[in-house]
């Protein structure tokens, strides 16, 4: 097995974060790295669609993944047995990443050498939601097993990100979860946002997703 | 419809919530009420276990909800439906609850002429689980679709719970989630935790969970 990096981050006192994310994302371009921040519940499949994304782009492009977690290595131990280059990083009790923590994660990742960069934010739809990253886009995941209505009691995550994978869809025939009606509730909150519902598991319409990635990375 | 009190709250600056959570229990001893408080990922199914419970409870006895939700009222009405007595807290972006907001709940829902109250904390793994509540038993609801392996992405709140209800078994085959597995890696962080899996949606291990409320109220 690989040697992973893993390291523990604490919460930083650098008050001007959009200062530090703006620094971030040109360090970023001119490494020619594209950030994408994923956002997500704890088990709505960040880390199964990003196996998905990276099995489709490996041969095309050199990939990296930022995992974020409050304990354990097992996501980028799964990313990196995917292909990917990874770091682990511990947030102890932190719920978000802001630019500070993200810019840690560049470093110990090292992106002079990769094209795309995740990071996979901690599972959570509250806190990450008011941190820039520095990413040039930030996406949402939502799992058709948790339903529906999260876009009514967490708007703000559903308002900010540039996309929303909804993920499960193989499921959808055993849950109670209409997506017209999932779609009507997040355009109410965000009326630009592209939604792609996807299977991370069978792979039905991964190729939505990764077809938009390359779109936005060639117009980089 | 029944009228439904929707109110807001803000972080408090008591520095001793300790002795906060205290002094709410034993203010609901005195009143006869038995405190639960219900913790989970979003979309785990804490309000649906909420309204089997009721379902199975509510002859018997008179049940409260204090419902913590960032946003939207859905929940508060849900419950309320079924058959309890309900208010919804908005906790705009705070994602957790602590023991002075808890006894805000337990104020605007006047606990009197209650036997069993719940608070269904905000959905979230992380933040709720430093907080003491004043309640006397914390429940900590994880749904198949989530996955086997939360126990080692966040280990405090499995570490600290008296139950640990694993819902959605109804849909188990569909989904890659070895039980045994998690049971073993949830004892690991807390031996005495009782464990029971359920499905809200069907029934199913509903009234292994409603006797053990019914235990623990008798031994209060």
């Amino acid at each position: 097995m690989n040697e992973l990096k893993v390291f523990s981050i604490k919460k930083n006192i650098h008050e001007d974060n959009e200062k530090v994310a703006n620094e971030t994302r040109e360090a970023l371009k001119r490494h020619n790295a594209y950030l994408i921040n994923v956002m997500s519940s704890p088990g709505s499949g960040k880390t199964t669609t990003l196996v998905s994304t990276i099995n489709a782009l490996k041969e095309e492009m050199k990939i990296g993944v930022i995992e974020a977690d409050v304990d354990s290595d097992v996501d980028a131990r799964t990313v990196q047995n995917a292909g990917a280059k990874a770091v682990q990083m511990h947030t102890g009790g932190l719920c978000h990443l802001d630019a500070t923590m993200t810019q840690s994660g560049i470093n110990e990742l090292g992106v002079e050498d990769l094209d795309l960069v995740f990071l996979e934010n901690i599972g959570n739809l509250i806190c990450p939601v008011g941190y820039d990253t520095g990413a040039m886009k930030n996406v949402a995941i939502l799992s058709v097993p948790e339903g529906d209505d999260k876009p009514l009691k967490y708007p703000k995550i559903f308002g900010k990100v540039d996309v929303l994978i909804v993920n499960k869809i193989d499921v959808m025939e055993h849950f109670d979860f209409n997506i017209d009606l999932l779609e009507e509730r997040v355009r109410k909150l965000n009326k630009d946002i592209l939604i792609i519902p996807i299977s991370a598991k069978t792979g039905e319409g991964v190729d939505l997703w990764v077809n938009w990635i390359r779109e936005e990375m060639r117009g980089r």
